[in-house]
């Protein structure tokens, strides 16, 4: 630590209290010395309570960024013989996209580097769904990433703890402080630990809705628009698709039967929302990389993308033959009466799912693979009174209680189907 | 701590964050929960900032007031053989008034506890200018303070850590984090801990202006008037006065030389505004003390207040004669032209005698009690060109170059005196 800093935590604060923006060098300095631990929590506390009611203008969300860049180490996939696309989604409920997407791209000569995390909260962690996969394993030098990289095109691991480490402080102090839902703080989150990894290009899949972190639509498209901007601004080619999170995607919630959901997308069948969104992420990397012709559902129909997963699988020590984990105990909730599914509510059926065992209340708690729900029906689907509407999966039936208070009110049975809706709202380009 | 808390820190902070009242319960369990360190300084500050920014309704600075209290021991001057009074000012740039004042009235026979604190912020505290005196102590026991308040009348030490302990540790929190200037804050704050104090009377000295928390002299009256009627409610017979604080108070605005210029308005002398307001709190005090008609001049021009003054710094291990402490640089502004000063603004030169060691960044930061800055003219003073203005203090002259950035158009010599005015605006009583 020097003698004498430069600037001091309480005037950054101050001026973003007051409404002003940041000096450009200030900010940058407050985020090295939060890094360094000589700026506290509490201050960057109160910094980020200021940004969440009084935002940020574009410049401060760029040098934010660049400063929590370097705040840490750069990779690079430069060396690679292949052009790298990776794909970042803001989280929702049943969100497997990352399992068949990757493979899917990979399959087209493209690297796919998936640098994940866990879940936390009701939403889910790659890593946490392909351990379900037995040996599987989530940890990989850089050296094996990039050699799987080269020979697969796929790799799904974990993130490195020495990207932006000062994103990593200040992700979880937001977390315990009201402060996540700042647009400038999320995008800035998201976009430092992306250029960090060195990637070429990047599609984001932003999610709105009851399930997503941003409920309003218009907010979710401000955030994709201040994350294209970022990620253009740092030379990398980014584009992002709006899309729906208020009610589930797919049928399974959960990690196990998010696997199996997947493989069921790569063995060309699944359900129409997840081939819809994996198809239309695989358009968008594939068009970033330089072909935007490709047929991506061909890929799905004809095995090339199951033999990549399967490599993919297998070269981080999974058995993708395995059987996979399944619940002692289940629940099944059945239609009262006669009708169609109106609405069955993303958020709900995330906690449900998270209450069930499928996600975590502590980072160093851990998930059970096999718990989870199963929709049998989705909003617009006839169902008749006594069918199966959805079956919880729990390792101790205690848990279907509390689960299945989440789920009061969640979801409604109606006379006449609701409208047809596409996950995919809109696309925003540089 | 019990194995379920009742409520959720982060939910508390996210009503305040969303401009919602926080629930008068939940409010009370975050107090408490702060002082047992169950919330963090982290949540607190997010907390803090939300209430800066989205205020809080009546009931909850009551509510807020209330659970600081309870946080703590609650004192009682009602054993002793004196009417107690006490004086609390909101803090100023160059405001000594304490060191003067608690002598004055005690030389009318009142008893007048000082239970003070160190630096907030830009505005010094009493505490770290009465440590300028060589071996003078701020910690006193109980039994010290009720002693010396018995056989000399006037005490300013360190207020206990029993007393609104929550209020305490809020304080230093918002000391470093741009949150002192919130209404709510400095109301609870301050009137938490004088209720607390058992004190029969209070006089507020509070202050609006440039070097003020409340610039705005609207904002400075709501909080005057808040805080009459939380002493009022709470048995407290309580007064304001509404004080003008757009330029220093007298010309020393550190920590040694603030205690040389009280002791000269001690002898009888000192600047003329500093002789003002010492003498109108002194007459507030003295009426609330039963002593209307108390001939306050007469008690300074015949040295009664410096006797009691001289007794209270020794009674506390310190030298009254003792020198005070010297800085090793000092850098002196002289006048570009002839003319009036016109124009010198506390916050400007608050913020420098900071920035030169006076004040402190950080509460583990000790503060240089020969740094600061001495006027050599205030507004409506006459100089020549060449003249000095002022001179700065510091330990290394490396702190020159920021202080002057801070003094950059703080000040103006003009063809005309402007306007002369009075220190008092107006009071305020229940």
């Amino acid at each position: 630590m020097s003698a004498v800093e430069p600037y001091d935590a309480v005037d950054v604060i101050r001026a973003k209290r007051d409404g002003h923006p940041v000096d450009e060098a200030a900010l940058r300095w407050m985020i090295d010395a939060y890094t360094r631990e000589y700026v506290t929590d509490a201050q960057m506390a109160a910094f980020a309570m200021a940004v969440l009611l009084n935002g940020m203008e574009r410049d401060e969300i760029r040098v934010m960024t660049e400063a929590m860049i370097a705040s840490g180490e750069r990779m690079s996939f430069a060396t690679l013989p292949k052009t790298t696309v990776d794909k970042h989604s803001t989280g929702g409920v049943g969100d497997k996209i990352t399992l068949p997407l990757a493979p899917l791209v990979a399959a087209f000569g493209v690297a796919v580097p998936q640098l994940s995390g866990r879940g936390l909260g009701h939403t889910g962690g790659t890593l946490d769904k392909l351990e379900s996969i037995p040996g599987w394993r989530a940890a990989l030098t850089n050296d094996e990433m990039f050699a799987q990289l080269d020979s697969i095109g796929a790799v799904i691991c974990a993130a490195g703890s020495g990207l932006a480490p000062a994103d990593k402080r200040l992700y979880a102090l937001r977390d315990v402080t009201g402060t996540v839902e700042a647009i400038p703080l999320i995008a800035s989150s998201i976009m430092s630990k992306k250029i960090a990894e060195g990637t070429a290009a990047l599609v984001l899949d932003v999610k709105y809705g009851s399930g997503a972190f941003m409920r309003d639509v218009d907010r979710a498209r401000e955030l994709a628009r201040t994350m294209v901007a970022l990620g253009t601004d740092s030379g990398v080619a980014t584009t992002a698709l709006l899309t729906d999170m208020n009610s589930p995607l797919g049928l399974a919630i959960g990690n196990a039967n998010e696997v199996r959901e997947s493989v069921e997308v790569l063995a060309g069948g699944g359900p129409a929302d997840v081939v819809e969104l994996t198809v239309a992420l695989a358009r968008e990397m594939l068009a970033l990389a330089g072909q935007p012709d490709a047929d991506v559902e061909a890929a799905l129909a004809d095995g090339r993308a199951m033999d990549v997963w399967r490599r993919m699988i297998i070269a981080q020590d999974g058995d993708p033959d395995a059987p996979l984990p399944k619940a002692r105990e289940t629940h099944t909730v059945t239609a009262p009466r006669d009708g169609y599914v109106t609405r069955l509510d993303a958020l709900p059926f995330g906690v449900a799912a998270w209450r069930l065992g499928a996600g975590r209340a502590r980072p160093q708690d851990p998930v059970v693979h096999a718990a989870g729900i199963d929709l049998h029906a989705k909003p617009g689907d006839r169902v008749a009174a006594g069918a199966p509407l959805f079956t919880l999966s729990a390792q101790d039936d205690a848990r279907f209680a509390r689960a299945l208070d989440a789920l009061e009110g969640s979801w409604e049975i109606g006379d006449a189907a609701p409208a047809a809706s596409a996950r995919v709202l809109e696309r925003i380009t540089a």
